[in-house]
Formats: C-alpha cells, sequence, structure tokens
C-alpha cells in the first residue's frame, strides 16, 4: 500500500493503473478508521480495481477549532486497517497541500438547514468544498459514502449531480450491531446501561417500516409513533426525528417517493443518529437501513 | 465540425480523441462570436490538439432577466467563424440540459467587491458555477480566456487552483485596433467622433507602462495620469480606474509583483474596459496589454 502525501505524487501514481484501464474507487476519510469505513472500502472493491482512501482532516468543516485540534489521529492503527481491507494508496496531505488560501467554496442552497445542518454554519459549505477538490485530485471513477451520514451523502450527490462531476457516487449501507444499533466511534463512550437502552432507535425505525407497511402515510403519524418508542428508552433529549423529501432534505407531511426519516437523540451526552431511505417499489415501498 | 447537444454525447465524441491522446483544448462562450473568441480558439490550437467551443448563454449570470432574454444569438454565423477557425467540436446545450434543479454554486470570497463585480451580485457566481460545470462536462487539458475581461480570467484561474480542477488556464492576449482600442462587440455603438476619442484608453495605459518605466511606483500617481489622458478625451463617466493586486484583485497603494492595471469608462452610452498586467522581471517591470 502506497502512502501519498501530495497531489502530484497521488496524480502520478495513479496515471499508471489508469492507463491500464483500471476503474478508480475513492473513499474519503478523517482517518481514526472503524469498520463503518472498510465497509465502504469493501463495497469500493465491488465496483472498481484500484482503491484510493484519502486520511485529511479537514480543518474547514469545523465549527468550533477546538473541536479540530482535538481530533482524534491514529495513523498507525489507519494504515493497517486500510492495507488489511486491501486500499492501495492513502493520500495523506497536510493542511498546506490542501489549503494555501482558499478562497473558493462549493455550496448547496437550501438542502442544509434542516436535520444535522441547522446547527453547523458553514459545515456543509467545508465539506462539499473538501469532496469537491479531493474528486478532483482523485479523479475517481466511483466513490463511496456511508448512510448512517444521510445528510452527507444526498447533498454530495446532489453536488456531483449539479456540478456535473464525472464520478458515480454510491450509498453505503448502514453497519449495525447484532441488536440494530447503527455502529459509531461514539457508541464507545455509551454506559453498558445507556448502550442497552440505545436499541430503541434503530427498532423506532423498524417500527416506522411497519406502519409504512400497514400504509400509514403521515408523516406525523409515522414520526409520533417513533417518539414514542425512543422515549421509552429514556433518551436525555430527542434532537429531531423527521421525514423529508431525499431529493432536497426538506421536511414532508407524507411520505413521498424518495423519501428519508431521519432521528438524531441523546444517550446519556451522546448524540446518536439513525436514518432510514425510503423507495417506491412495484405495489409498496421498500425502507433500506 | 459536430455539433453536439447533450452532455452525454459531448462525452462520447471527445472519448475518442482522448483515447488517441489528443489534448482538449476549450474555449467556453455564450455565441455571437467575434474576432476576440477567434484569437481564443487560434491560442487554444497551439496547446492542444482538439478544440471544443462551446456556446451556452448562461442564464444565472445574469442580473436582468430582460438582458437573458434579448442576448444576441447568431448560430449560423457562430458555427461558420467556429468551423473556419479549425473548432472539432461545437457543445450547443440548451438551459435543460445545463439547468435542472441547480442548487449547487462556486463562489469565490473576495475577489468580485471591486472592479466590475461591484454592481452585479451573483454574476460572478454563476460565472464560476457554469465554468466549472463545464470543465467536469468537457476535461480540457487546457482552457483559453481572454485578458479583456482581466477579472474573470484572473478569478477563474484562481478556481482552478482552488477546487485542484486538472485544467491549465492560458490568458490570451487583448486583441486591439490598429490605434490601439481593445476590440468589443460593443465598438460598434460608438459614433465615428466617439470613437475616435475613445483611443485615449488605451493611451492612457501606454501612459501607465511609461511611467513604470521611469520608476513610479504609486497607485494614486499612476491612475491620476491616466485621469488626465481619459478625461482629455472627453468620456461622459469613468467608471473606475484602479490598481490592484493580480492574486486577489484587492486595490493596492503602490505596484507589487504581479499587478493589474484596470479601466472602465463611458464613452456616449457605451461602457469600454481595458487592462495591463504588470509582471516583475530582471531589473524592472514588463506591462502586458
Amino acid at each position: 500500500m502506497k502512502i501519498v502525501k501530495t497531489i502530484a505524487e497521488l496524480r502520478s501514481t495513479l496515471a499508471g493503473p489508469r492507463a491500464n484501464g483500471a476503474r478508480i474507487g475513492f473513499v474519503p476519510t478523517m482517518g481514526y478508521l472503524h469498520r463503518g469505513h472498510i465497509s465502504l472500502v469493501e463495497i469500493s472493491k465491488q465496483h472498481s480495481d484500484y482503491q484510493v482512501m484519502s486520511i485529511f482532516v479537514n480543518r474547514i468543516q469545523f465549527n468550533d477549532p477546538k473541536d479540530f485540534e482535538t481530533y482524534p489521529v491514529d495513523l498507525k492503527r489507519d494504515f493497517d486497517m486500510a492495507e488489511a481491507a486491501g486500499v492501495d494508496a492513502v493520500f495523506l496531505p497536510d493542511d498546506a497541500e490542501m489549503y494555501r488560501a482558499q478562497r473558493t467554496f462549493v455550496d448547496i442552497e437550501l438542502l442544509t438547514n434542516h436535520l444535522c445542518g441547522a446547527h453547523r454554519p458553514g459545515h456543509f459549505r467545508g465539506v462539499y468544498t473538501v469532496v469537491c477538490k479531493l474528486f478532483n485530485i482523485v479523479q475517481p471513477d466511483v466513490s463511496v459514502f456511508g448512510q448512517k451520514d444521510i445528510q452527507q451523502a444526498i447533498t454530495i450527490e446532489r453536488m456531483v449531480a449539479d456540478l456535473n462531476i464525472p464520478v458515480r457516487i454510491i450509498i453505503a449501507p448502514i453497519v449495525r450491531e447484532p441488536d440494530g444499533l447503527a455502529m459509531s466511534s461514539r457508541n464507545k463512550h455509551l454506559g453498558a446501561e445507556v448502550r442497552e437502552r440505545a436499541v430503541v432507535i434503530s427498532r423506532s425505525l423498524r417500527r416506522a417500516e411497519e406502519l409504512i407497511a400497514q400504509g400509514v402515510r403521515s408523516a406525523g403519524d409515522i414520526t409520533a409513533s417513533m417518539r414514542e418508542i425512543i422515549e421509552s428508552g429514556g433518551p436525555s433529549a430527542i434532537d429531531y426525528i423527521s421525514m423529508v423529501r431525499y431529493d432536497d432534505l426538506q421536511p414532508v407531511d407524507r411520505l413521498e417517493d424518495p423519501s428519508v426519516i431521519a432521528v438524531a437523540s441523546f444517550f446519556g451526552s451522546t448524540r446518536l443518529i439513525d436514518n432510514m431511505i425510503i423507495n417506491k417499489t412495484n405495489g409498496g415501498y421498500a425502507c433500506i437501513w
């Protein structure tokens, strides 16, 4: 596995495989890898021949400089996990390589005012900008984003379509613990007792799936029922339970095709998120979660 | 010469030449071609093997919808001129092909508050966004922009650097009438008498070049001298005579390396622009205008 620190070196590293007809797969990360990241590489390998992973803690997407400075780093472990997963090249630029005097930014109007964007001004702009840069640097054929961060995945799809970026975006399924809790590096902060109660989040999604199968279409009815289930687990707070249109993440009153139901809730002091994508199928709706 | 209306068809048109190792040159236009556009193609041919020209009147860069609706169109003449200039493929998308439900925009902070951006909110955002889209659609090796619209040329260079777009931007010299007046489709609006007086604009740039050669470095001194010359031609108004830093287009008090001196002035009811780029050389400054 090659570890490459400059844009020029990455481009020359990729020139060979590309000239030989290899399809380039790309998984952007901020490092401190966990099984979720590795699942993205595994899906990328199903669609491409040469795997690039970037590890770059992207300063411009942090609202609080302290969060940026204290972002966890464990490169040795990251490299081991990436190599074991079959990554061919890790792109590991430093801040100066990525940002000299950046004044150009990519932003998406309207999409980021709901869900997780509400309290993070500029966060998504920082994400779009770095992903756009990385796509131009790597020029991948496919790039994989996790459904776990559904707002990021959908808005990146939107950016790629709107800016005509020649890359195929794949949204990878959420990796779950046996009881259904979505995997997250935050889960380790949950005490054993709180951890057990947190299962109500995925259980609420299962309830939503059942209601939709029974013909319920009202966002109010579905989210009220989900709220009841989550409250039974004693969350310290529920941030949101929302049904939104897939295309623009705007709230809807009744189920549309396609839609997303997204949840954010605190258990103890840990904020947990989860979601499902709902697509119309022959004679019903498919819920992907 | 191929005329291509869809993104998919353009991509497949370019796949062949690209696979054969042809370097793709790209000149974006809004049509209604004049000799300035053709000079861009000629420069592009010096640096690439296959010439793409886009003709697309970009709705989102117009502040006034009426200006968009009344933008002149003469495709028959454009095709003849493009073919004669050696263009291989014209990309002629309609509005729906380029903009379905565009919500993603590219913008550059700070650079557009001076010069021609001051009174056109959103104009440059529309330009950056469409050029970014076109670069992703055409994926050219080189793309040529005219020095005449220096603010556009420099900010596109900046966008390309900031977003790591893999294209080389070439800034083409200003094409001038024998007396020095920069060519423009607007010159035809000048009556014969006004047209003659308008020569003071390029003459003021020549004066700036002389002053710089004599060692004058003060922006105030240089622009005051230029103003005197332009006023001698009886302009109906002078919009600006500015010395700005090349990199960020911010006004400077003293000549820096590199800098730009830009002029916008009305003669009759016609707004004319002109400019020079100033680069430090061994033992002096080179003025490109």
